[in-house]
C-alpha cells in the first residue's frame, strides 16, 4: 500500500469531498501513484485527514466511476491503467542543436503596438483589502441575484432542453437575447432596432475596440470629452487616431472650433464619464446639427442609463437618430457583475454586419452560454427587478456620500449629478495624486482625477469618489479619514 | 378588469411558470396593462391558458415578491404604480431639423478594414436539419458532461462561496485556472510555464487574433501550410501581413527557398490542419533548425493534440523551445462545447505583458464565470474524463468512417491519419464544390476543399468530411448517398 503523502489544508467555504476529490485528481494526473500499489483505505486516510470514513469512501467511488481508480475486491483501491505515470508519459523530444546557437528573441522590437504604454488608471488589485475603497467600477456584489443567477443556470442545463450554446455560432448571436434586448431593454431608451441591427459583444471596452479596429486609422480625427473615460481613448489611439479633446462643462461637452474636423465624437450623454454631468437638450441638438451639418458619426457610450438613479433618464442620443449617424453602444453585465462581460452595439446593419465579420475573425461570438443564461435572466423579469434594487441601493449610499461630502469636506466642491459616482474639486493647491497616496494610506481608496484629463495642462485638483465597493455603514468614515488626510496634505502643502 | 389578451404557445422543453412569467413581463413592460384595472384572476387566467390554477397563483406570487405585481385584498393583481405606462414613458425626444436635411452616412467609404470580403469557409447555419452533417467543427453535443458541467455552475454560485467570478478583474485571469492549466493541462503536452507566461482567451481564434493585432504588420511575411486552417490567415491579413503558403506532404509542412523570408510561421504540428497529417520528429528539427538561423518566431496551435484518438501525441513544439520562440496556442472548450469559447495562450513573459495590456483594451477578460467554473472542472477531473470518453467515441466514429470511406468510396483516396476529420482527395475531374452541392440535396453536407488552398491553381477535388456532428448510426448511409452523388457528378462531368 502507498503511504500516502497527501496534505490538504481544507478550507471552509468548500466541501470536505470537492477539496478531497481536487487533491486525489491532482495527485493522480501528476503520476504519484503507481499501478501494482493499492491507494490507502478509506479508514487510514480518513484518520490521517481528520474527516469522515464516508466522505472518503464516496470521493474513492466518485474516481472508479470516471475511470481514474478501480476497486479490487477485498483488495482495494488502485489506480486505472491509463493513468499510470508509465502510460502517460509523453514521447521523448525532438534532439535540438546545442542551447548556445538559439537566443531569445527581442520581442521590444517585434511589437507593432505598444498597448502597456498607454496611461491608464490604475487601481490596486487588493481594493478589497482596504477598509474604505471609494473606487469606481466595482458594484456591490452582495446585490447579486445569486438565486435567480442560479436557477438560469441550472434551467438552462436542464435535462428537457435544447442547449444550443454548446455549439459554435460562428458569427451569429443568441437569437432569444435578441429579442430580449429588442423587447425589454431598448424601448426603455427610446431605441427601436431589429436583431440586424444589434450586435452583442463582450462589454462596453470590446463594442468600442471593435469600432476602432474598424473605422479608425490616423485619418480619423475623434472628438472626446475631457476629463474622459480612457480606456475608450486608450482603444482609440491603439489604430492611431488622432483625439481631439473638448471640454465638458455643467450641460456636457463644448462644441469648438476644432469640432468640425473631428470624423467621429465619442460622448457619454447620460451621464458624462467621470464627472456625471448629463448632456442639456440644447447640446444634444448643437451636437446633431453639426454631426449632420459635417458628416460626422457620434459613438454615444450609455454605460450608465440603466444604473444611475434618476427617476426618468432622458432618451438615448440613438433615440433621435434617423439618418443612423449614431453608433450606440451599452452595456448589460457593468451594475450587475462586469465579471460576466457582456454589451452590445445598435447602428445600421450595413455597419453591423461588417463589425459580425470582424467579430468572427476575433473571436467569433461572446460565450453563448452566458448569453443564454442572461436571456433566460431577462425573459423572466430579473434584470428589471435587479436595476430597480440597485438603483434604491444607489440613491441611498449617494445620499450618505453627500451628505459626508457636504458635513466632513466642505472646502471641496462637486457638480450635484444623480451619477454612480462623484466627481470632486479638491483646493486648488492640493495636488490629488498626494492625497490618494496619503488617504490609502490610512485605508481610504479615492481616485485622482489628473489621468482622466487630455490636455497637458490639466488641474492636479481633481478625484472621483466611487461608492459601490464601499459598505454604505463605512462612508461617512471613510470621508472623515479622507478629510484628515486632507488637512494633512494642506498643512504639509503650506509648510513647504 | 383588464380582458386579457394573453396568447401563449407553449414549448414542451420549458416549464409552464417560466413561459407564463416571460409572457406576462413582457405585457408588463410593454406597458400593456394599466394601473388601475385588475389583472386576470388565477381562475379566468388558468380557464384560458388551460392551465392549472395554482401555476397562475405561483406565477402572480413571483411577481408581487419581485414587485412587479400588488396584490389588493379581496380585489385582485394590478400592477405596481412602477410598471404604470405613464410611468416608464421616456422623456419627449430633442426636436432636430427635418429629416431631408440629414442623409444616411456612406459606410463604405468609412470601413479601414474589409472583414467582410475576406474568403472564409461557409457551413450552412442550419446544418442540423441535414441527415448527414459531415461537417467538422461542431462536437456532438450528445457527449457533454452535462451533470458535471450543473455541478460546477452549482458550486460556484453557492452561497457560501467567494464569488471572484463577480468582479471586473480588468487586466488578469482567475488563479484557479492558471493553476488547472499549469499542473493538469500543460504538462501532457510537455510543457512547463508559470502563471506570468500564461494568457487565458476566447478560444484559439482569440488567441491568433491578438498575436496578430500585436506583432503583424504589411512587413512581416508569415509563412503557413497550404491548405490550411483559412480563419487563421484571415486574421493575420487582417493585419495586412503577408502570407507565404508552405506545401504539406505525409511529413507536414516543407520548407523551401522562400521560407527563410519569412518572420513568422503558423502551424499545426499535431494534425495538421485540414489534412490531418502529424508533422514528423525530422520536419520539427529542420522547422525549429530554420527559426533559430533566422530568428524566426513560431507560432504553434495545438487545436486537436488532446481530442485526436491517437493513444500517445507527440509533445508539442513548445516542449523543445529552449529560447521562447514559440508561441503556443490551444483551446479549452473546442471538444466540451465551442459555445463557451475558451482557449489560451503560453507564450514568454515579456510577450504575455504586452498581449495582457492589449486584451484589456480589447475585452478586459474572459468572462471569469465561465473561467471559474472551468478550473472547478477541471480540478474535479471532469474534464480529463470527458477527453477519455470523447476519444473513445472519436475513435469508434473514425472506425465507421473510415470503414465507410473503404467499402463505398474506393475511388477516392484519403490520408490515414488518426486526426479529427478525414481529408479526401475525389477523382481529378471531380470538382467538390459541385459535389457538394449535389451531395446537399440529398441531405449530405461535405467541406468543398477549394477554400482551404492558398495558392490561385489549387487542385478543385479535395473536401473534408468531419464525423463529430453526424449520427455514428447515419455515417455509413451518408457515405453511400454521397458515393451515388459522386457517380452522378462524374456521369455529369462525362457526358460534358
Amino acid at each position: 500500500m502507498i503511504e500516502c503523502c497527501l496534505q490538504i489544508n481544507f478550507v471552509k467555504d468548500r466541501g470536505l469531498q470537492e477539496q478531497l476529490r481536487e487533491a486525489l485528481v491532482t495527485a493522480i494526473l501528476a503520476g504519484r501513484f503507481i499501478q501494482d500499489e493499492a491507494l490507502p483505505s478509506c479508514r487510514s486516510l480518513s484518520e490521517q485527514l481528520r474527516i469522515s470514513r464516508n466522505t472518503v469512501a464516496l470521493v474513492y467511488e466518485g474516481l472508479c466511476a470516471d475511470g481514474y481508480l478501480i476497486s479490487k475486491p477485498r483488495s482495494g483501491y488502485y489506480i486505472a491503467p491509463q493513468y499510470d505515470p508509465e502510460q502517460m508519459k509523453a514521447e521523448k523530444p525532438v534532439e535540438l542543436p546545442p542551447e548556445s546557437q538559439d537566443h531569445a528573441p527581442n520581442w521590444d522590437k517585434l511589437f507593432k503596438k505598444s498597448p502597456s504604454h498607454l496611461p491608464t488608471i490604475n487601481k490596486p488589485s487588493n481594493w478589497m483589502k482596504y477598509k474604505y475603497p471609494f473606487i469606481y467600477g466595482q458594484p456591490d456584489t452582495t446585490l447579486f441575484p445569486m438565486e435567480q443567477w442560479r436557477e438560469a443556470a441550472r434551467k438552462i442545463t436542464g435535462s428537457m432542453r435544447n442547449h444550443h450554446w454548446l455549439h459554435d455560432l460562428i458569427d451569429q448571436d443568441a437569437p432569444i437575447l435578441l429579442t430580449q434586448l429588442r423587447n425589454h431593454v431598448l424601448p426603455k431608451r427610446g431605441i427601436i432596432a431589429d436583431d440586424s441591427e444589434i450586435l452583442i459583444t463582450l462589454g462596453t471596452q470590446n463594442a468600442l475596440s471593435l469600432i476602432s479596429q474598424l473605422l479608425f486609422h490616423r485619418q480619423t480625427p475623434i472628438g472626446v470629452e475631457s476629463p474622459v473615460y480612457l480606456e475608450a481613448v486608450n482603444a482609440f489611439r491603439l489604430q492611431n487616431a488622432p483625439i481631439i479633446p473638448h471640454q465638458v462643462d455643467q450641460e456636457g461637452l463644448v462644441l469648438g472650433s476644432q469640432s468640425r474636423q473631428c470624423r467621429y465624437f465619442y460622448v457619454t450623454p447620460s451621464h458624462q464619464a467621470p464627472t456625471g454631468v448629463s448632456m442639456s437638450n440644447a447640446r444634444r441638438k448643437q451636437l446633431f446639427e453639426q454631426a449632420i451639418e459635417h458628416d460626422q458619426i457620434i459613438i454615444e457610450d450609455d454605460f450608465d442609463s440603466d444604473t444611475n438613479i434618476e427617476q426618468r433618464s432622458k432618451p438615448a442620443l440613438k433615440a433621435h437618430d434617423r439618418s443612423g449617424r449614431v453608433i450606440y453602444v451599452s452595456s448589460l453585465s457593468k451594475a450587475l457583475a462586469p465579471g460576466l462581460r457582456l454589451g452590445y452595439i445598435v447602428a445600421p446593419t450595413e455597419l453591423i454586419d461588417e463589425l459580425r465579420s470582424l467579430r468572427r475573425l476575433t473571436y467569433r461570438h461572446p460565450p453563448s452560454y452566458i448569453q443564454y443564461q442572461m436571456a433566460y435572466f431577462l425573459s423572466q423579469g430579473y434584470y428589471e427587478t435587479f436595476l430597480n434594487h440597485y438603483r434604491e441601493n444607489s440613491a441611498y449610499r449617494w445620499g450618505l456620500l453627500k451628505h459626508a461630502l457636504d458635513k466632513h469636506l466642505p472646502q471641496c466642491r462637486y457638480i450635484n449629478t444623480k451619477a454612480t459616482a462623484f466627481w470632486v474639486e479638491a483646493p486648488q493647491e492640493v495636488n490629488t495624486q498626494h492625497l490618494a497616496w496619503r488617504a490609502a494610506h490610512q485605508g481610504v481608496l479615492i481616485e485622482p482625477g489628473i489621468n482622466h484629463f487630455l490636455e497637458p495642462s490639466a488641474p492636479n485638483n481633481f478625484f472621483r469618489l466611487g461608492f459601490h465597493a464601499i459598505a454604505p455603514d463605512k462612508i461617512e468614515s471613510g470621508i472623515i479619514t479622507l478629510a484628515q488626510a486632507l488637512e494633512q496634505e494642506i498643512a504639509n502643502h503650506r509648510n513647504q
